[in-house]
């Protein structure tokens, strides 16, 4: 049985790219249940970079992948390699990167695009019945490109109201709890779309992991 | 009692700041034995800049702070501020920041010295008789502010070295282990000075967190 898993990075900070909490309790979590995993990361430029201790956009320029190297400590590899042949499921974490770098929801709302790198993994995946995983705002990926899955976005009741118009369906899940759409093997929990503590966005990557490990066709 | 720690970063990412997954697994441990923390970075320039992808040192130039506020989603003082009083317990997570921007081990080995607002830290709870963990090569700080301190620090023979000319005893411990001083109350474990998993990592994180706490005066 294959036992490795792809998970895709955006960046390397909540604010311009990947959540860092997110990222490395998801990485964690496919550890503890006996899974490694490879980290991916699109070739391009991030959106934007913020000044994380202001919040401040500057005016530097930074590399998605090579952010991203930061949390897989070098282990990562250009998206535009995945196979989907190697992978036993795929996971997305969160952070503004999803919305910004993987996707352009943050800029177009319902009218966003995916990046083709990601849009192909998350396809190929899908078609082949490979459970995804995604956290946070990364399910706005998953709502864009497998229509009419369900998911869980927090209770913002404006982004709820964008997945919709997008012909995603949603439901409400606490901020250490999950969403499974069985139909279509899509796992997804809310973290940081919420107020939550360290504790809370490692209990829901922890949940939303082990749930979507459980889909995998022994 | 006093549930309040304080947590020094060192910047975002092995290879020039704060060990990512070290960093955050401490926060997670600390959360998780029901504490919460304060995260504080001194507000100097980064010794230099990697590229994590290439492993390549370029020209730019990056805040401790700035870059730490990434880990600690920018709830993060400068260290400038931190006063003993309103802290329980101290812990210093490792990555080459330790090394190159808490102290400058990473250059002048046995010979370093340690950044002043990271001195006043160390010795100020060291005075008042509270525990400090470190990991990985964090503990090298340790080492040459407290005279005869013991601490581990991996199973690198000339690591080993550096730090008995320091004055400092050492002990080795397994990755996912730790090694406690009673008399000093200092708690160290090796983490990423060895090829160790995240689990690993994050183990030992929990191991020297729980051991630390367990030092604080009730």
């Amino acid at each position: 049985m294959n036992k490795m898993v792809a998970v895709i990075l955006s960046g390397c900070g909540n604010r311009d790219g990947g959540e860092i909490h997110e990222s490395v309790t998801t990485l964690l979590a496919i550890k503890k249940a006996g899974y490694d995993y490879q980290c991916f990361a699109p070739d391009i430029m991030q959106h934007r970079v913020v000044n994380h201790l202001t919040g401040e956009t500057v005016s530097e320029k930074r590399s998605v992948i090579v952010e991203a190297a930061r949390i897989a400590r070098g282990k990562i590899k250009p998206l535009s390699d995945f196979q989907e042949k190697d992978f036993a499921a795929l996971f997305i974490p969160g952070g503004q990167g999803a919305a910004l770098n993987l996707s352009t929801f943050g800029v177009d709302g319902p009218n966003c695009t995916v990046n083709t790198d990601v849009t192909r993994a998350v396809t190929v995946m899908h078609k082949a019945g490979k459970p995804i995983g995604a956290l946070c705002i990364a399910p706005v990926i998953l709502g864009r490109i497998l229509q009419g899955v369900c998911v869980t976005i927090g209770n913002d009741v404006n982004v709820n109201a964008k997945l919709h118009q997008m012909g995603a369906k949603t439901k409400d899940a606490a901020c250490d709890a999950f969403v499974a759409d069985e139909n279509n093997k899509v796992v997804t929990g809310p973290c940081y779309m919420y107020d939550a503590s360290i504790l809370d966005v490692a209990n829901c990557a922890e949940r939303v992991v082990q749930k979507t490990l459980e889909m995998i066709k022994s």
